[in-house]
């Protein structure tokens, strides 16, 4: 109840600092039975990785996560699933100043507002070091969803917007989104991206985004209504993440501008027996429970507040000073935030969907 | 864990249906020896009540409060507080239509599809009669606050756009909130508004809007960083509410346009031993704790669904159907919302701020 | 977290003083589509009842209970149960002496310790009557059991042990129970206690008992091993009842005095593909999960310390004082407590099928 | 929720089974500032590890605690404690039998039954190695209530029967426990239990025994009564240990035999303004609440199940078999449980004093 747990039956729990020996977590509540090895979660991490192009952090971290427990002979046995990461590149000299000072917009003052006592190296715990192990827990969700739901479900996130660049729409290409360093899915704005980044990053400064999830294939009947609301427990999910201001579901608050007839979603007899609907104002939920179209999220990170340009601050002993900050920072956090999205939106519907068979039943045991 | 319950250390669990005969809920974990009476929460009830104007439903609830439980001799015992209001005012025959198909925008299709049976009177629990616990339990919130911070915690919502138009935040005044039936702050927007939902109203459609919470006086140093992030539940406590799809912080999606310089908030000594915040981007939360500045919160709520316009459905055999909503609405569901914002807000801080002196000491029992 | 809720997915939450208005409860995370009536509480409720022989305490209440939410039509729709009991029998004249005073044995001097507050009518929340809502969810809690287990599962309770008394298990008949006022299985010795506790109520006194519950049907496989084991939940469950002191599973304490080859339950082939154990030392339970024998647990209850004999006591003011409980009480509450044990036995029960459900698949919706 | 993790706001959460690379745990909800090191938890750690005298199991393991994470410059920051131990004699060979069939009185059966996949070697999961995270977390425990109760709690724990052999309270004498094999309080009785422990051993046999734990120092009013009283939690704690089956308070099942007014505890002023109870069959607690007397708990151990004698049994394809465990094993398991039981009691009683800090207050910030 500190805060380093998510979920309730497919339930995680993280530990670690920047610039300690290791990070890892625990993942609780897995069904036995699901095929699960390293190979199934590292690729998620290389995605996350810093270090990958000029437009993210310098700071170079394997990120080789082990299974330490809970699975035997290459099987889930439904006992935790432990998994560790050593880290292996903290250079903490470069972090030797926030111990004396509290960075603008970072969470030094608040830790030390509520502690009384805070480790200064890289953040310690409330950096985004820690977003690796939510990557690697999410992987564990996506192996529970696609052994679980027949056809599985296919969870992909994009940056939609950096700064007051948004996307065009019409040129979604989810192929595209490999083929940039933004995870871009219209490759031309990735182009105006990459030239627009790399003067933000010269300049010393940083620049917000808009990230956006979709989970398609999952199930109609997951959440659990009025406060585990499906789009509830993803909002929550998605502003726990770091930097993250703002979470919407479907239209979002687009749809505070519309009238009842633009923004419920019409629906019809699919000829199966079943229902289709004629469009997805809702973003996939109805009353907290999912409707089986694709559920649609979007977060908006704030810009990094790590930056080269002096801002007027307080140090420990009470004085004002300017800080800057040094080191290895990301130019723009929402890049890296994709795959943690993803990773979120997948923990809560795994969570959602055991949840789900523990009350109601169904979806049985493969 | 079936999701009616909201909180850790103060927490609340509902039930009750719209047309069932009563609905009710248990408020636990409220420190012993506060003053708490009927009178301390029939207020924020009243608020909310509809039929209160022509702008909102004209179903007519007394929503009167008793208090069953955890309360001797005019203080909290420490033990459970039952709370429970009768609906006096069902008419089921209004709803009747319900049953056999699925409202647009509405839950009536996805509890289906999770329970395989539902209470169709008024949505049952679906239906946003429900809220009326979450703004007593807020209630009871705000006595916690009061008594455990000192100088109180003072929790305000506004509604501050409905469809395209935004109030002038220059004419932001506090006072004018009571003296509209919109809860605006812009005299001269809440003047807008009654002339545009008049026509909306009487052409049987309906609109969206966005409300925003503020609440100050909050502590620095709330919040379980990670995943318990102060901001996180207050995202989820505020997307929890019928009809939100958006929830944003401080400078929310706007974050995502700025530049690391314009959005960290500059900080200096503030002659007293402390620290004084030069802007307020953050919304009073950083790193997922609190700074002390004003904690503000928005929302993006939805156009209610239903509405007097046909549109296309499914009816529970299967067969396309048009359904259009007669009876009892709110043509903009925003207005009664900034009440149930505010109790959320409320629960959030008062369950943070036992949760903090758990962990961390401080707030001594008066 | 105040505790005041029990159970994880199958959870119920109580609230209500002895001498209050009412008492009731929220039972959440129930299946859909289970019948469900007033009718399938009461008669539990009803073997709870004080007043119902000489042996019991002579207070009278109806104890009705009224369903508030959660059925429709007569089945349950998988949203919160509401369950209400109103006081009718208070009398709180009777209890006046206990504002003054700390009854030795009671709960009044922690209460006190614990909030600085207390309700003194009838112990107030303290008092065995919040029992009554343990039974009203254990019913429930039994219908949910016979809905998901093929061929149900039936719980049954019985007091084995008075004072020095205990039965003689070669005399056990399920059906003495309903014959005698003791829940007795053997009806020699229940005519004895019979006498017994007239002497022991006549001379103001009480007398502890031992109370066996067991549960016939459950199938192999609940229990969440390490911490939530099967017996570790039953465990809380019982010792939770007021006035047990001992809780033991199987063999239990008698279990410390054996060898291993007298312990270890042998097992052979069922001739059924499946496993037939030779003998149930383990009460059911095998590595905290269930074998599909009848688990088997008993509570020792210790003497009401309600007595008429003057004891050694201190006053709120601090001064010695000699305190007797006159009132209404009951001689030995381990007979009432006998459908409270087999109540917590159902919850616990169901509650571990629907986690079991939730993580493991089965048990498919009927 | 899948049984892994213990407490709420104290709360720890284990991964690892017998022979996989590692076993470990994380620590959250620790008050920050605390001085913690591994050489706070090595000694607890030591006082469990197998293969220190003839009469424990010969496996050997160094036990050596790593911390991860949540402690700079050597106190603790508030954030999660990871700790780790790689297991280093695994010897699987041993255990090669287990995978074929299920031994009698073992957890093979059962998590065969729940998982349908099960990890033998050395029993896995189920296995008492476990525990040894446990003590981790049982010694971080005992630093918060060292830190934050003043004058600290001592808890301390004793074998005080073994078999039919139980101790003699006279003798009775804290100072022997650490000059004997089997943490045992009288001298005496620790030397007849040494020939008798000898020949079980050697006739490939084993025996059961009961512990007690106590805990002096903790303060008046911990517990949150109803469900999570603390006798509840403790019952919880306690039976949650391999093999245990049994749990009692203060007089446990002697309380079945008792009058009320030899049972309840008389109290007289103590002439500071307090109150000075004359006995202590409650064990410390009433109505779920610490009096602020010392708790007394114990607990029956069954025998350890690992035998050299043959027991019938069932092959994992159906047949009969004949199991005996060969391996090294505990002749009696009850001599190590003892700092596990005191570690149980720590866990219970930090997690208490920080949820009763929560709600009411009290215990400063040191």
């Amino acid at each position: 109840m500190a805060g380093n747990a998510f979920g309730t039956l497919f339930r995680y729990t993280t530990f670690g600092e920047s610039h300690g020996p290791a990070i890892g977590c625990v993942v609780d509540g897995v069904p036995p039975g699901i095929p699960l090895a390293e190979a199934d979660i590292q690729p998620f991490l290389d995605k996350r990785r810093p270090g990958q192009s000029r437009h993210t952090t310098q700071r170079r971290e394997a990120d080789l996560v082990r299974i330490l427990s809970g699975v035997y002979e290459g099987r889930t046995t439904g006992t935790p699933i432990g998994l560790l990461i050593e880290n292996t590149d903290q250079r903490s000299k470069d972090y030797s100043n926030i111990a004396e000072s509290f960075r603008p917009g970072h969470a030094d003052f608040t830790y030390q507002a509520k502690y009384g006592i805070r480790d200064p190296r890289g953040g310690g715990r409330s950096s985004a070091r820690e977003t690796a192990m939510r990557v690697a827990a999410g992987a564990v969700a996506r192996k529970v969803l696609d052994a679980v739901v027949p056809g599985g479900v296919a969870i992909r996130g994009a940056m939609v917007a950096m700064g007051d660049h948004a996307i065009d729409r019409a040129r979604w290409d989810w192929a595209a989104i490999d083929a940039n360093d933004f995870f871009c899915p219209d490759a031309e704005t990735a182009a105006l991206w990459a030239t627009e980044l790399d003067a933000i990053r010269k300049s010393g400064s940083s620049i917000g985004a808009v990230v956006e999830v979709v989970a398609e294939g999952a199930p109609a009947g997951l959440g659990a209504p009025v406060y585990d609301k499906l789009d509830a427990d993803i909002a929550k999910a998605l502003m726990s993440i770091n930097a993250v201001k703002g979470v919407e579901i479907g239209e979002g608050f687009a749809a505070a501008t519309l009238r009842g007839e633009e923004n419920a979603d019409e629906m019809e007899p699919d000829g199966k027996g079943g229902v289709r609907f004629l469009s997805n104002h809702a973003g996939g939920i109805l009353g907290g429970i999912s409707t089986g179209q694709p559920i649609v999220a979007r977060m908006a990170v704030k810009p990094t507040s790590s930056i080269l340009i002096p801002r007027k601050s307080v140090s420990l002993a009470g004085e004002a000073v300017d800080v800057l900050t040094r080191g290895r920072h990301d130019p723009c956090v929402g890049i890296r935030a994709v795959p943690v999205a993803e990773a979120m939106l997948a923990c809560v519907l795994a969570d959602h969907l055991l949840r789900h068979r523990g009350q109601c039943g169904g979806f049985p045991a493969p």
